[in-house]
């Protein structure tokens, strides 16, 4: 077999770091022939340098303009702004396509993805869960696969093993429970960005980690089960596992469970969801149960993470509703980090924005970007309502 | 499909009832065409009355003629002593045969059981112990299909799911680790049988249950992983986790490992044998992992538990050692249970013989059966000079 192209896309965050970790492990099995980033030139510079991509795209504008005439660019194609990087996914067919755009925003390059490659790996579970029947149905009708990069869903994923959901009496997503996990409901209110992003077991960026100790992350990620793997709400659960050993498991109707459990480290999703369905040895470290010693599991609290009763409420109302439980979670974790407002309003802001939110049909793409910007647009006015009243 | 025919070996042991609990929740699936039982009439006729097959084999010849003239078994042929096993497994053709046996006694009709059915379901581990390359090759050759009923060989089929032994960089077999888990070394020579038999997770057979309180289970049971897996003896590896809710797990080649977990309840590992490859919907208890609350792992200890070194010992040694390790087993428990040696003395007897055991190659059963004769002997000359040097 040749060369595999792989096409990156949000290369400078925790997953494209990571990807291109994996990358240089597998050897000579993929040629990068594309890498994105937001803004941060100097780590794309870098990575450039390292996998001689044909294109890069850069949403910065003017950082784009910059690094055109960067001789640390030379030779290299660069894609300005959201529309360069839809070019640039336009100019390559490639074999692979990761996904780790942030948020929302990657809902459109990966149905433009969609339209270019052969397997679609994703960790960009915002696109999913806006648009997961436009995505699913889209993948289906061109024959793409998708793999799942979020450790959750690449554990059930490995766990089904191509089984169906009607061989599924429900799946268990695992949740750390985040740095709050045992603060009671007065002190959760209150607590400060910096305790917020201190998780107690992954390293990921600033956004999914305010979203772990919200949990309002596991609810996107039970919407995102939903529609990958065509699960109804009802067979996807959570359940609390400090450890983040056990990523997800899975009970089939027989009343058998399987687990995939491994180090906390994504270099492991992400080499499965390139080499699928091989298994490839890796250098990434092991897990050594007898040294973990014990992992435990406790039942979520709703009442004290109310952004998963959110989440599955979303889904339940269906059409465009998760898209506008996104957007308004992604204006409130932007304004929690801002310190705009505190850690309790966030789950007030995507609940006022769903009851406010008419949902329609999500078959369509500007149906779901309609959603989208609505929720932005009354998420900010509440933030701004809710800055002016407590300050 | 047709109604699919099933031979069952060792209907009245634990095992046993258990599959014929698991046939009668398949409702229409299966008919039972033949029932053995070793000296338990009373249970058979019973079982012959719900489930009406057309032969029963009971080993005790004695109570076999009794049967013949027994109203209650009025219809059915009657097969008598170990011969007679043989007579009833040549006389059906069948689909599956569930090989309950207890013990090396269950090897020869384990490979006559090879040549007339199309699945053999099997919970006779010391028939794989004993002879697992010959078992093995046999089934390969006629196209059977082996599927582990213990729990732990049905946790590692349902976790490989088909995939190679190349994938796999080992495989850790759970064990509770016995109800002498906590005893020191001193404690542990003079334990009761009493003490012995109480299992603190699972209600078994007595000579699997000592089996399980000197470890030597979990050593015969690497023995069977090797075979069945084609696992080398160094990737098949033992883990003590108290709550026999894990029942084993594989790790792959890049690190991922996945899990089978379950309650401690045989039907489940029956019903996959006898279904596989669907899973079908079962009444048996769920696992309920957020009330089971933590899950515990610890490294064996070889020192306290010297059964498992040897096993790994007589699979090295190759050949017929593990054969004479089995027999040596089997006439060591039944004589602690008999109370003729104490706990302590268990491993001793299966060094010694062990330690004065030739190994010739294991490839024909001729060879396999005179390796288990000698062993016993060897074994019960021992026992008698232990009794004597003790009284």
């Amino acid at each position: 077999m040749g060369r595999q192209r792989l096409l990156l896309l949000g290369s400078t965050g925790s997953i494209g770091v990571s990807t291109l970790d994996v990358v240089a492990s597998l050897g000579d099995r993929f040629e990068v022939v594309g890498l994105s980033a937001g803004k941060n030139v100097d780590l794309l510079r870098e990575q450039a340098r390292r996998v001689r991509p044909r294109r890069v795209a850069i949403l910065d504008a003017a950082r784009a303009a910059a690094a055109a005439a960067d001789p640390g660019f030379a030779g290299v194609a660069v894609h300005a702004g959201p529309d360069g990087l839809l070019e640039m996914i336009r100019a390559e067919s490639v074999d692979v396509c990761v996904n780790a755009l942030l948020g929302a925003a990657g809902l459109v390059p990966t149905v433009e993805a969609l339209r270019r490659c052969r397997r679609l790996a994703i960790a960009n579970k915002e696109a999913l869960v806006a648009a997961g029947e436009l995505v699913t149905r889209e993948a289906a009708a061109r024959g793409v696969e998708i793999l799942p990069i979020d450790s959750e869903h690449s554990a059930l994923h490995q766990c089904l093993a191509g089984r169906p959901a009607a061989d599924v009496a429900r799946v268990l997503l695992t949740a750390s429970g985040g740095p709050f996990r045992a603060h009671d409901a007065g002190a959760l209110a209150n607590v400060t960005v910096a305790e917020a992003l201190r998780h107690p077991t992954w390293r990921m960026g600033e956004k999914i980690t305010i979203d772990s100790a919200t949990l309002v992350n596991k609810g996107l990620e039970v919407i995102e089960a939903h529609w990958l793997f065509g699960l109804p709400a009802a067979s996807v659960q959570v359940i609390i596992h400090p450890e983040s050993i056990v990523h997800s498991l899975v009970e089939f109707v027989d009343g058998s469970v399987l687990a995939q459990l491994g180090a906390p480290d994504m270099r492991l999703p992400i080499q499965y969801a390139l080499t699928y369905p091989e298994r490839l040895p890796s250098p990434w470290p092991r897990l050594d149960l007898a040294r973990v010693g014990a992992l435990r599991f406790e039942p979520p609290d709703a009442r004290r993470f109310p952004c998963l009763g959110l989440a599955y409420a979303a889904l339940a109302a269906g059409g465009t509703a998760p898209a506008a439980l996104n957007a308004a979670n992604e204006v409130a974790v932007e304004g929690f980090l801002r310190e705009a407002i505190p850690f309790g309003r966030i789950p007030e802001v995507i609940e006022t924005v769903l009851s406010r939110h008419t949902p329609r049909p999500a078959d369509r793409l500007d149906a779901v970007l309609e959603a989208d910007r609505w929720a932005r647009e009354t998420a900010a006015s509440l933030l701004v309502g809710a800055g002016a009243a407590e300050a």
